[in-house]
């Protein structure tokens, strides 16, 4: 087994203040993406074709503002905006003011605002915040996953004997390369049953034991950072399609269960089919 | 064209009566299905593999009490517990307590219950409520469609130029059978872009101008027979596949349209391909 816990001191009362500012980012960008869900609004199209409205934009800068008020020596990466002036500083926050474009455009209250903290390189503090709902889930490395919701839920991924078991999601068949296509339809075939759609919401599910597993690919470090110290502070695990350590500089798969015992049989489904 | 309203004298005063059992119905099966969201029951398994839950039959327990009492001499099909005594009447309800039991076991709240009113056969009145978010929908035959939401949208489809920027939803690529892949794939080219997941909720959505096309097949009559006055009502038309009304002993298919100027398109998109 990889590590999935590399050592690095990163200090509390720096995790603490971090925390604080992560949830300002948080609150900032929830009336502006509230103000603009199931508004008719253009939604242009960049180069990579994926959509991007204006509730995307302005939340990042509000929270772009936030953070570079606070820490102004760290780095930080956003969807929209790139990266600003790189100090080459340990510290980085990565955000995603949308995640799930798709959804927030059809209408549907399943994106999120991603705010991740990553120290040389390493997700050391999450938030996923759903604006419209009002849900929020908080991971920091090493403890408990915080959860608050108007609508239920609880923090504690699902125990399970067997993959046979398992709820798996993925947010659409089209992020799937035409690689990834018969991997993610071999482990389809294994567990219980597949739903589409959720973008990072879910892998909040996932926090909750709703869900079980999620595998996508083509994914960006705005897609998962925030993600892996909500799950793992959960009691899961995320890793790459090989069950590593996700890395910025990785191939974009990522895998997510609730139970870590399910590790090795899920990356085991998820081989590459010449090599089964 | 098909005549989409045939007539069919409903008496006013009937469908006020039934909006109001149609309302008490919803609100009778709310306070159960909030109560199982995200909580871990058991789903069991149905013959047909399709997850039924708890919250599904007490719900549904609860509106037939509801209509058995307000309206004892009509016809009532619910998808748990069947038809009762077939009294032959013009009047039928049809129930489907939880649609989208998928999204339900997994934790988002883009289920609905859904209650329906038929007179011959025609859907005359249609409610679908989202009992987590308390957001509803009511169409009744020749009204405008009401929506009441606490996280907005407003009723409205959008008008489009043409298919190419139309949004597409559809519950999940498992629904369409063999025959149906490659005609809503056909689909799938000809619009903006595909999304996944929603059941009813997309329906609703399209009501609201955030989905345009929703194109579905295997449906059965409490699938979609509460959506087509909601659909219609906004100023949108629901057919099956070939443009034709939809009928409890049809094939199966249903294709709803923002943009009722679009039925010939997406028609002719979804017609089989040996024909085209």
């Amino acid at each position: 087994m990889p590590d999935h816990h590399p050592s690095g001191a990163v200090p509390a009362e720096l995790l603490e203040a971090a925390r604080a500012v992560a949830l300002a980012c948080a609150d900032a960008a929830r009336p502006i993406v509230r103000r603009y869900f199931r508004e008719t609004i253009g939604a242009e199209m960049k180069g990579d074709d994926s959509p991007v409205t204006i509730a995307d934009r302005e939340a990042e800068q509000a929270m772009r503002a936030v953070i570079t008020k606070a820490f102004p020596a760290h780095d930080l990466l956003g969807e929209e905006y790139g990266s600003g002036a790189d100090a080459g500083s340990d510290w980085q926050w990565v955000l995603d003011p949308i995640d799930g474009t798709r959804a927030f455009i059809t209408g549907r209250p399943t994106f999120g605002t991603l705010i991740a903290l990553l120290h040389k390189g390493r997700p050391v503090l999450g938030v996923l915040d759903q604006p419209v709902l009002g849900e929020r889930w908080i991971g920091i490395e090493g403890r408990r996953t915080e959860f608050s919701s108007p609508i239920g839920g609880r923090i504690g991924p699902r125990a399970l004997r067997d993959l046979a078991a398992a709820e798996l999601s993925c947010t659409s068949p089209d992020i799937l390369s035409d690689d990834a296509k018969p991997r993610f339809a071999n482990l389809g075939r294994q567990v219980r049953r597949v739903s589409w759609g959720g973008d990072c919401y879910a892998y909040g599910l996932l926090a909750l034991g709703q869900i079980d597993v999620v595998a996508e690919c083509t994914m960006k470090v705005w897609d998962w950072a925030a993600l892996v110290p909500i799950v793992a502070g959960a009691g899961g695990i995320m890793t790459d399609w090989q069950g590593r350590p996700l890395d910025a500089s990785g191939d974009g798969t990522v895998l997510a269960l609730g139970d870590p015992a399910l590790l090795d049989t899920a990356v085991a489904a998820l081989a590459p089919l010449s090599s089964v």
